[in-house]
């Protein structure tokens, strides 16, 4: 048994599935960069068989990075374990992750099938993808609620059949860590190929009752050397196991011997990109990653005492890579000011893309003192948006308290000039039903998020918005120092990326 | 042994003195009633020798709620339990919370102190709080890092000296669920007077690893009576641990045999009321109450299988008062209407507040075609600020893109009228400008944020902002249609609040 543990991280796969946190191409890539960096062994790419975009995904992310393995995820299909081989062909290191349900309800009511039969399912899936990669993995879903037992059987089945990794899901949230460990402990009591070493457990824990990172430490101190986890805990419903809980935890408890290749410095930075690119806030009180996580309260003071820092931390913010320091870029910083600091928040920018950025950051550094890490991965996030069809040429809006709010846009689309008014409920609604009267097409706006979390002002505000078209739902995202022309951008943002 | 665990709320301490979430003596009393319909056993109401406003708040909570016993905090020193006491004199019934650090590293850098010593200082609080009241509890700051022997003359002493709870607070969030558990176990078995059931254990656990809930779950599973706990986990730091995760457990897991007075259809109701009052969003993959909590992704779906909820489902929203076909109210909605809602979301109206806040709502049906639970809250909540000395008579403001942003700003100031007007960067920097230019203090915007989370343009946006001045800090709030009205009304109700 090595005292070495694997991460396994799924943001790009079960995190990415949430609605609302779909990257593009691009984005992937950026944060698999990132997540290289970080020193996670493994990167869950994709689920190809689910769509041209995961397909594609897995493709570029191979070819953008070298050391960590790749995974693509499949059911226990052939046609999935095809595609998946097709996606990874360009991986230096590949993985194919495939498997079954094995939980009782699953089996009855997803599979309207036998144990027997599933077990036959799950060892052809796994021979039929080992023709393609040496390293299989394969997850026995919603074996949380699957008795130990019948798991054990699966396993063995499946670590004969060469199976290198074997993933124990708790699907649905519901275990104790307690229970969680001892299902560990059975299996690595009960299934010789695991103590013999020709395969390793994994866990893959769900947050619903709070416990991912707990059922998750408690795998690991029963002999599971594998952890699946996403950044932020992100991922369906409640989410998924934390990476930088899981990473903390281990760094600080020097009691549990068992270490990670995961570089704690990358913890924040990553953090605030993947939260960045997928729109999903960060709770201020979130272990580790949160704004308060290593804020002390001023509320509370014990006249006379001196605090010694070792009496509250157990942590050392720079650990995690949380910089008091930080850099603040104003307008008389370089390019490669900017280029070093876009590279620190896990964004790398060269030549015309550089240069274009830089040219957006010296205007927005001309209208705030200083900007901050926020307003870089913003700067850095509007560059994809730049070669698009609807431009906006100009906007005028007058609103107020005891006036009406009215707006007259002007649009470029696609050389051909159109201006529209209207009036409406606040600046925002009045602006996009001008948009709207130049843009003729039925849509529906489901939802709608403006980000204003700063220091001043004259701040710059983030607009998210998703609009429903012709039965897709199309993300986009606009910021500027003024909120209603941010809006706007958002709304055009969307537009480009209609479909037809 | 008792299977009944009660359930300590210190929402309103320990939660309540993060940065940005304090909240006003009005506010408290709300979130007391609601923590009393929620069922909590014991409402931690403040720390009273604090400040005024704790002082004041515990007095209050006392006339304002009966059921639950109501707590004050104090340190080892009788002033502090004096000052407690008196603040405690209106509660049906009451507790005083006192202690001491007992870890090495609080006894030699906070206290400048030894271990007997410290036995001493915490048996003399005990009984000097004894006099005033009969139930008495007893905190071992850090516990979690306390050696386990040590811990139990503590406990011992502190039992004899007639505490009835004894807590055992994880400060700094350390421990791990086994060792929490086993420490909790080790006294149990160590002190005759737990035993013998003169006083019961309570865990109060830090989640800065992630584990809080976890700890607080071993604690209980190994005799702890008592959880310490908040709503959404907030706290400092990375939070306490979340009354909702733990009464879910406790819920959903029939195999642990113990009880809690919870009425768990309240938990969603009582999380958007804290959300909202302190202003600390819950991020959507948050356990139990994030908006993502019982969402299901979209993106896979494995064909021709019907699934049956209960493959991945283990609780029902419903259970937890998330009810999908909530009641939207409209402009046809009458005055009882909204008085119901209102009290489902844990706000109490009457009378004239009451009917202000139906005109209020009635503009704001007007407005919008369906006013939802947020807008709800944010009326009730912006019927505090009627009667204040600056209003906001008129606002004018020109903004977009190619064009210079400019306000123009009537105010009337205790009957009086004045004008200004102000460019600036966007908007609302051009408003706030235009204001300070009437209202010459010499202020500070040290936070300033924009909530507009909501399915269309028309929608209600939030500003919450923080003005330094004066060596203070003050909290403002605004909601408006017009973002840049709600951040004008946010900023004056800053200025409204100043102490000259």
């Amino acid at each position: 048994m090595s005292d070495r543990l694997f991460i396994f991280d799924t943001t790009l796969r079960d995190g990415e599935q949430v609605p609302g946190c779909q990257l593009n191409t691009v984005e992937k890539i950026q944060v698999a960069k990132q997540l290289e960096a970080l020193g996670v062994d493994v990167i869950e790419a994709g689920f190809p068989i689910s769509s041209p975009g995961d397909f594609n995904s897995v493709i570029e992310i191979s070819k953008a990075v070298t050391w960590p393995t790749i995974c693509a995820l499949t059911r226990a299909v052939q046609k999935d374990i095809d595609v998946a081989a097709e996606a990874l062909q360009f991986a230096k290191h590949k993985r194919i992750h495939t498997g079954i349900g094995t939980s009782d309800s699953h089996i009855k009511y997803k599979f309207n099938s036998n144990r027997e039969e599933i077990i036959e399912r799950a060892v052809a899936a796994v021979k039929y993808a080992k023709r393609y990669v040496e390293d299989v993995e394969f997850y026995a879903e919603d074996a949380g609620r699957t008795d130990n037992e019948y798991l054990a059987r699966v396993v063995d089945a499946v670590v004969k059949a060469g199976a290198t990794v074997v993933n124990i899901p708790d699907t649905t949230g519901y275990c104790l860590p307690q229970e969680f460990g001892a299902k560990i402990k059975y299996l690595m009591e009960h299934v010789d190929g695991l103590s013999a070493g020709k395969a390793i457990l994994s866990t893959h824990c769900h947050n619903d009752l709070g416990m991912a990172t707990a059922n998750t430490i408690a795998g690991i101190m029963n002999g599971a050397r594998q952890a699946e986890v996403t950044i932020n805990g992100i991922g369906e419903r409640a989410g998924n196991t934390s990476l930088e809980e899981v990473a903390m935890i281990l760094k600080c408890h020097k009691g549990i011997d068992i270490d990670t290749n995961i570089n704690t410095q990358k913890i924040y930075p990553t953090s605030r990109l993947v939260s960045s690119l997928m729109n999903m806030p960060v709770q201020p009180n979130k272990a580790i990653v949160g704004r308060n996580a290593f804020a002390h309260s001023s509320g509370i003071h014990q006249d006379g005492v001196l605090k010694n820092v070792q009496t509250y931390e157990i942590m050392d913010p720079k650990d995690v890579g949380i910089d008091d320091n930080a850099i603040v870029l104003t307008a008389r910083s370089g390019r490669a000011a900017l280029k070093h600091r876009l590279s620190v928040l896990g964004v790398e920018l060269e030549g015309e893309r550089l240069d274009a950025t830089y040219q957006e950051f010296l205007k927005l550094a001309d209208k705030k003192k200083e900007v901050n890490d926020d307003d870089i991965l913003m700067l850095a996030g509007a560059d994809r948006a730049a070669a698009h069809a609807i431009k906006l040429d100009y906007l005028q809006v007058t609103t107020g308290m005891g006036v009406k709010s009215v707006a007259c846009i002007g649009l470029d689309i696609a050389g051909e000039k159109f201006e529209a008014s209207a009036s409406g409920n606040g600046p925002v609604d009045a602006a996009i039903k001008a948009l709207k009267n130049i843009i003729k097409r039925h849509t529906v706006l489901k939802e709608f998020t403006i980000q204003a979390i700063s220091k001043g002002s004259d701040d710059v505000g983030k607009v998210h918005m998703q609009v429903e078209y012709d039965g897709h739902v199309y993300y986009g995202f606009g910021a500027n120092t003024d909120i209603v022309s941010a809006s706007v951008e958002a709304y055009i943002d969307c537009i480009n990326k209609f479909k037809k």
